[in-house]
């Protein structure tokens, strides 16, 4: 399989998860973000989004969004789980990845906090303040719902899962802004937890080759 | 079951449709955005974050989030699929969805667009291209998308299915704020023989019961 990446994205952040936690290997495909390489015709011929991930599968289909695609890696290789087996749990899980990839990180995407400067003209600092702001409202909600669920080291159950996938790169988001957390220490001690299983350290942007 | 709603919200309006097209009987609770009684005490303890919609079942869980309520709804009443069988197929559909349920739905929700307003200070009109400015974008990629595998009346393949569902409230929304579409013949179409179907037709916000 090959991956259409960049370091700091953090929707293929959550796709390296997934693959390290399912034990399958991956070729890099780098696509550079500040350069602008995701809208390069060659890429936009594997993702008309001009947004990443991609994943391109050995037969040579061709996947995106990054909750798809781990979707689809779930039903190709079901072990080990990242939902849990009944669906009320699994619906439980998979609002909780989407709080975030929905309702978080869409609003802090590149593209998005470009637009915040240029059109409508907003300085670094006000286009931090809006980053911090929805970080913040987003994960204080979802500190509220993974209380009844979390065992204190993954946000449902005995396992890293899908929510867990999506909640250790938006935090790495969240410190790169400085965003202020002290409202979520449930989330904070998950993420500590699990920014040292393997699958999780291998996929950290620090560590992957096309960091800067 | 009992799902928490309000006519425009598009989410809403998603999981609507979702209930009628599996033919399954529901009762609203009425949530009102513009009176913001998303933040009331109650509702917060339904989702937490505040956001529509909430379905509750008869056995009383509670599910949040359009995406996984749908995926839950489909797991658990199969037939008729709104999914492909296949696990490539089906990655192909939830990338469609997930590319407006993730990258142009949650940029023009009412929290962000009263967010430009106050505190960015922006007027109707500019808050208005914002809108607009992601609708086209994002739809203008869902018609390069569809185009492989739509038979002109649905996102994918010979019935409706999750892309359909995700699609109709966000062409409902874009001709709200009189988004220019010229450049997605296949989605209008796809929309305009959609929009007649008895289950697409009931979910249509103007018909809901708390319409004003």
């Amino acid at each position: 399989m090959k991956l259409s990446t960049y370091f700091r994205s953090s929707a293929s952040y959550r796709v390296r998860i997934a693959l390290g936690l399912k034990g399958l290997s991956w070729e890099p495909d780098y696509v550079n973000l500040p350069k602008g390489e995701q809208r390069d015709a060659d890429y936009l011929g594997i993702n008309p989004q001009g947004l990443l991930p991609a994943l391109t599968t050995d037969e040579g289909g061709v996947l995106t969004q990054s909750l798809a695609i781990i979707e689809y890696l779930e039903e190709t290789h079901p072990t080990p789980a990242l939902l849990p087996s009944s669906a009320l749990d699994r619906a439980k899980v998979r609002a909780m990845a989407q709080l975030i990839a929905c309702d978080v990180h869409p609003l802090n995407n590149l593209r998005v906090l470009k637009y915040l400067k240029n059109p409508l003209g907003h300085d670094q600092a006000t286009v931090d303040d809006w980053y911090r702001h929805w970080v913040v409202e987003g994960l204080q909600a979802l500190e509220v719902m993974v209380k009844d669920y979390s065992d204190g080291k993954h946000c449902f159950g005995g396992e890293p899962g899908l929510a867990d996938i999506c909640l250790v790169p938006q935090m790495w988001n969240a410190r790169r802004f400085a965003a202020n957390l002290e409202s979520c220490p449930t989330l904070l001690a998950i993420d500590a937890h699990l920014q040292k299983l393997p699958a999780f350290a291998a996929a950290a942007p620090e560590g992957q080759p096309d960091a800067f």
